[in-house]
C-alpha cells in the first residue's frame, strides 16, 4: 500500500475548505493506503501562541473522527510527541541553503502575507525543510497538498537525493504531490481560500443557524440585481458550493444555464444549497457532538496514534543515523 | 557547584592550541564545577564529512584523558548521542529571526572565511541556536570560550530570555562566559589562531622529531639576522610559548630584556623552548599511547558520559515541553 503523509495545523476548528479540500479524500483513501495523519502543532507554533495550538488538539481530533477518519485505519498523531521529526530537521538543515530556503515560493509568498520581511522566525523560514523531516519520516510516497505547495514537495525531494547521494545510500524515498481533483473551496466572500482567520470560513461543527447564516451572506454575482437579468456563475461562491456538496451534478449544470440565462433568482439558488448543506453537515455535527463527550476516548486515539507514528519514525531514523555513520553504539 | 559547558569538534586531533587555550583549565576546573565536555559530532557534520567526523571521536577521547580530564569528575558525551540537544535546537528556532542570525559577527565572519555566501547551509546559518540548545540543555552557567566567541553567549542568553519571557517560567538558565585568564596561542607561524587546517599546528601527540621540527620552523623576528641586534618579543612565537609553558616566569622576563636589548640568539631561545616542549608533551604522550591501547575502554567511557548527559538534558527538555505546553500526555 502507498504511504500518505497528511496533516493540519491546530489552530481553529476544521471547516468546509478542509472537508472539501482534504478530509473527504482523506476518508476515500484510507482504505487502500498506509495514511498518517499528522496534527502539526510544532509547525503552529512557529506563528500560533501555545495555549491557542494546545486548545485545539483535540478539537481537531473530533473534526477527523466525525468525518470518518478511522483511527484503525489512518494513523492521527501529534508532531511534537514524535521528537525523531526534530531531529531528522537538524539533520535537513546541513543540506539546504539558505539561499534555496529563501528562494521557495511558498515560503516567500508566507512571509510577504505576514510582514516578516527579515524578521522571519528562523523556524518559519526553515519550516519546508520540518515538512521534508515529517514526510520523510514516514517515508510517505503521496503528499495530499494543493497545487501551490508544489514547492514544498520539490524541497522534500532535493533533500531526499541530497541526503542519499551524501551517504551513498537509498534510506529516503522521494514522494509526489497528490493533488485533490476537486478545486479549493472559495471563501464565503469569494475569496479564493477558506480561513478562520480571513473572517469567511463555516466550521464542520457550525450549528443549522450558522449554516443558514453562512449561506445568506454567501457572495453571488454582485450585478445580478433582478431576477430575469442574466447572472455569473464563475467565481459564484453558491454554485462553487453546489458543485462541491450538490449530489444531483445534472440538475447543477441546468440550473447553470437558467441562471447564465437569466430567471433564476440567488434565493432559489441558495435555498437548495442550505438544504444540501444542512443535509450533509447535520450527521458531521451529531457525530462530533458524540465523540467530544468523550474525549478521553479521542486523547487514547491521539495517545495510540503517536506509539504507532514514533515506532515508524523511530525506524527511519536509525536508518539515517545509520547511513550518517553516527550510529557509534548500535 | 556552578556547571559548565565545554567542548571540541571532532574534525582532527588536539593541539597546543586547544592546550593553553581550554583543555588545561578543564583539568583545574574538574574538580569544583559540574563540568560537561561535548564533542560536537553534529556541529563538525555542517560542514565536515561524515567519515572524518567519526574517526576523530575516539582521538578526541584519547587527547582529553591523556592531559588529565577525569572521566568521573567530568561527562564526556557526544552531541549525536543525545538527541534532545537537537529537539531543543527546533524549539528555539522559533525565537530568533533571521536577520539576529545574519547579524551575528562570529558567524558573519566564519561564513566570510569559508566563502559560503548566500549559499551557507542553514544548519550552519543556525549553529548558534544549536549551541544555545547545548548550553542550556545543561543549564549550563559558564561556558569557557575565546573573546571573540561572546555574541555567542549573547545569542544563548536572548533565547533564554524569550523563552522564559514567552512561557512565563524560568525553565532556563543565563550563562556567562568564561574567558580563559591566558590569552590565544599563536600558531606556528605567526597567525593569530593555531589550526590544523591551517598547516600551523602542534598536537598534543607530537612525536619527538615533529616537535624539534616544529620548534625549528618556529617563527621569530624576522628582523632579528645577528645575535647582537635587538630583537622584537611582540608577536615572536617561541616567547609567546616560553610565556604558556615556562614554569621559570621570571627568567623568561630576563630572558626578554636580553633579547630585546641584543645578544640573545634565536637558537638559544628555541633550545630552551624545545627543551620545555619536549618534557611537558612527553608524559601526554605516554599517557595518550597507554589510552590508546585500550579503545574499548575509551567507548565505554564516552558510552557512559552519554548516557549521564542524556539524563541531564532529558530533564531539561521536559521542563521545555511542559512550559511550551505540548507534554499533552505527562
Amino acid at each position: 500500500m502507498p504511504t500518505i503523509l497528511t496533516g493540519d495545523r491546530p489552530t481553529g476548528p476544521l471547516h468546509l475548505g478542509h472537508y472539501v479540500g482534504s478530509l473527504q479524500n482523506r476518508v476515500r483513501l484510507q482504505s487502500h493506503h498506509r495514511q498518517f495523519v499528522m496534527i502539526a502543532d510544532m509547525q503552529a507554533l512557529t506563528d500560533t501562541e501555545p495555549a491557542k495550538v494546545r486548545a485545539n488538539l483535540l478539537e481537531v481530533v473530533f473534526d477527523y473522527l466525525a468525518v470518518g477518519i478511522d483511527p484503525v485505519q489512518s494513523t492521527i498523531f501529534i508532531q511534537s510527541q514524535v521528537p525523531e521529526l526534530a531531529e531528522l530537521t537538524v539533520h535537513f538543515l546541513n543540506l539546504v541553503t539558505l539561499a534555496r530556503l529563501e528562494r521557495n515560493p511558498t515560503v516567500k509568498e508566507e512571509i510577504r502575507q505576514r510582514g516578516f520581511e527579515r524578521d522571519v522566525p528562523a523556524g518559519f523560514l526553515t519550516y519546508p525543510v520540518s515538512q521534508a523531516a515529517d514526510i520523510t519520516a514516514f517515508k510517505a510516497t503521496l503528499v495530499p497538498v494543493g497545487a501551490d505547495q508544489q514547492p514544498m514537495i520539490e524541497q522534500t525531494n532535493e533533500i531526499v537525493r541530497r541526503f542519499n547521494a551524501l551517504t551513498g545510500s537509498s534510506v529516503l524515498v522521494e514522494c509526489e504531490a497528490l493533488i485533490p481533483e476537486q478545486g479549493r473551496l472559495p471563501g464565503l466572500d469569494g475569496g479564493a481560500k477558506m480561513g478562520k482567520s480571513l473572517g469567511n470560513a463555516l466550521a464542520l461543527s457550525a450549528s443549522p443557524d450558522e449554516i443558514s447564516a453562512a449561506v445568506r451572506r454567501m457572495y453571488t454575482d454582485r450585478n445580478h440585481l433582478r431576477i430575469e437579468d442574466p447572472g455569473q456563475v464563475e467565481g459564484n461562491v453558491a454554485f462553487a458550493y453546489l458543485d462541491a456538496f450538490d449530489p444531483d451534478a445534472a440538475e447543477v449544470e441546468r440550473l447553470k444555464s437558467q441562471y447564465r440565462r437569466g430567471g433564476l433568482a440567488d434565493t432559489t439558488v441558495k435555498r437548495r444549497l442550505e438544504d444540501i448543506l444542512q443535509a450533509h453537515l447535520a450527521p458531521i455535527r451529531k457525530q462530533r457532538a458524540a465523540f467530544a463527550q468523550d474525549p478521553a476516548g479521542a486523547r487514547n486515539i491521539l495517545l495510540e496514534g503517536c506509539v504507532r507514528a514514533r515506532a515508524v519514525a523511530a525506524q527511519t531514523l536509525r536508518e539515517v543515523r545509520q547511513a550518517l555513520g553516527i550510529e557509534y553504539f548500535a
